[in-house]
């Protein structure tokens, strides 16, 4: 089949906060082709420079936008998403942002083709790299933010409890801005509302720069609340005091790479960083194939891959179908408290089972449909205009 | 004083090929204080991808555009410029371009900073790293595209020496295209039209991929003709590639950098790939003060420093800023055969002296004024709307 339209859409709420809510807008990709299948796909990133990418005029043979890249072209198999991908990041060598924006299109190619071949993308995955094809449960945690104060996350954390889930992050507010015995403080009220049998995590929100030994301190003073794990203590480029860190094997093990926006910075980040966990966000690295080779890399060197996701469930179908048929990498980010934009976007939302776990879809592609009726109101038409020429302007959805 | 404006200017050339000649269009930024101090800088990069960077809608708290980031800020010293950038990249933290994007700015804020002052911005980077502050002639090598034959590469590289070039790079092009013996007959073809006494440089342009083997082929059949360097021979973040490359000693040095947006691309092609001639362009790494970084770094690990400049002389003054102050690092990209816009671009373009080197300007600020009239005709204005807010309409230049 040929690929006939590459639609970008920029969705948000009213109202846009400094909160580190990820879910606030979004921007979809929509993929159709000449046999009138259409895959969608979302990126986590700016949604108007991100859709920058997909009409910026050409500026020399390393900087060709994505639309130009990929409408007409063959897609017939995964090996022509591979080949499409090559083609995109080539024609983008010079475009910084072109891994974040490309990621919604990827993602939508591996949708297009699973429905064409009537196949889950994890089953095609599977096959092309000769790995198994059976998918395992995986135990979703539930990712929130930290109250403003530690009784405000005691709530937040029995809320959860309440609800059901056996997991949960707490990252970033208050988080390393009011001194240890606040940081502690906080912690301790996740751990406490959320009860001594379920597991906690603790995200820091890239807090503490370069100071790795703040890092490595409140990872010894958070040890007796037994989180799975301290993410990004550190800024996702800081390799080397990464490496500073983990050289100190803290006692709370050290969890980073959702900033990994190229696949070699996850692969800085495990190989010269020496993180135990790392968390990529398909809708940033470049869409699921670089997420699948960062997942390989993690199983070569024995440490834990786990999903970054805080937009829709559909950012969640991908994420999944990365990792799903590794029985080790159990753990699941599943956005608990997006906006009501997130939770609105997919039709039918991944259930959390009766047995506490989610399933990736048995459906062709990513086994999702989009609610278009009701994310049609946040959608917010873009117009650019270059000199004479209209670069952009906004299909209908 | 007090940033009042931050404008970007989208310049282009009428027709704009698919050559790998990065002068066919600009991004110019233009920062105005409360004094009436205006200072310019430019960006290497898509110029409607990085301006989106300028005026997207906030996301989040950290998707938050440059202009919100600088306008009102204080800016009375380099302290101030090192505060700014980081602000501005801290709020742009999951904006994946903002490097690109905020090169213009920043280098615009330290020729307002030097104008201030009154002093040239190498004196004030010597200033607050506690350096030398005695600047030192460079030698330009003509940076030109290959012929598209061994004979139209013979033709350029003997006018360059008619016009009094002492070294030249010859790149992209047919180069790495048509097998191995066509290859060797482009090298020599450069070398011959140059001259046995000139130094020559070869420009691969990430044409081998991952295959540092025929990269090492290659730098082993280009020894005869003495290239003082092969230049990316590989993809930018083919890290382990080029460790493997440089592990095996080929007999010509290798180079690489351009592509790095980040510090942490260079510092890796560096401590991990093990280049010898890291090649930084300020309009992309985000401006004076990281490519100032990478120079250190080049200085500690005993290896040289270049910079990679294909804009106009704006560009060639932020550059020469960087690294006027070590005499060691005495090699200039130049570039020497740019579109009429970028040649047009600034009033006194930095000429050949009579001793064949090229001197930074010893004039306050980056020392160059912008030719408005001349590059009017070449503004291509751009407008943005999101819903029913227009996030960007051009200002006049």
């Amino acid at each position: 089949m040929k690929i006939t339209a590459v639609d970008p859409f920029y969705l948000r709420m009213p109202n846009i906060t400094t909160a580190a809510d990820g879910t606030q807008d979004t921007l979809l990709v929509r993929i159709r082709t000449d046999t009138g299948i259409e895959g969608w796909g979302e990126c986590d990133a700016s949604p108007l420079v991100s859709l920058a990418v997909y009409c910026c005029p050409m500026s020399h043979g390393n900087i060709i936008n994505i639309r130009t890249s990929l409408i007409g072209e063959t897609l017939d198999s995964p090996d022509d998403v591979v080949r499409l991908s090559e083609k995109v990041l080539r024609n983008g060598l010079d475009i910084q942002q072109i891994q974040h924006a490309y990621s919604g299109a990827e993602i939508a190619l591996w949708d297009v083709i699973g429905q064409q071949l009537e196949k889950p993308v994890y089953c095609l995955l599977a096959e092309i790299s000769d790995t198994s094809d059976i998918a395992h449960p995986k135990l979703p945690y539930a990712s929130v933010l930290f109250g403003d104060t530690s009784e405000d996350t005691y709530h937040i954390a029995a809320g959860l409890r309440e609800q059901g889930y056996r997991a949960a992050k707490f990252g970033w507010g208050p988080m390393g801005k009011f001194g240890e015995a606040n940081d502690i403080a906080l912690v301790q009220a996740a751990r406490e509302g959320m009860g001594p049998d379920a597991q906690i995590m603790i995200d820091a929100g890239v807090v503490w720069g370069t100071d790795y030994e703040t890092a490595y301190q409140r990872a010894e003073a958070f040890a007796e609340f037994l989180p799975t794990w301290l993410e990004e203590p550190l800024a996702p480029d800081a390799i080397d005091a990464y490496d500073s860190l983990t050289e100190k094997n803290p006692s709370v093990p050290i969890a980073a790479g959702e900033g990994s926006s190229i696949y070699r910075m996850a692969e800085d980040l495990i190989v010269n960083g020496g993180i135990q966990f790392v968390q990529i966000d398909a809708g940033r690295i470049g869409g699921i194939m670089p997420s699948f080779k960062v997942r390989h890399l993690a199983e070569r060197r024995g440490i834990q891959y786990v999903n970054h996701t805080f937009k829709s469930h559909l950012s969640l179908a991908a994420a999944l179908h990365v990792f799903a048929t590794n029985p080790d990498f159990d753990l699941l980010e599943y956005p608990a408290a997006g906006s009501e934009l997130s939770q609105s976007l997919v039709v039918e939302p991944f259930p959390v089972e009766s047995d506490g776990t989610v399933r990736v879809k048995e459906l062709p592609g990513l086994g999702i449909s989009i609610n278009i009726e009701a994310i049609r109101p946040y959608l917010a038409p873009v117009r650019i205009e270059v000199g004479a020429d209209t670069v952009f302007a906004q299909e209908s959805l």
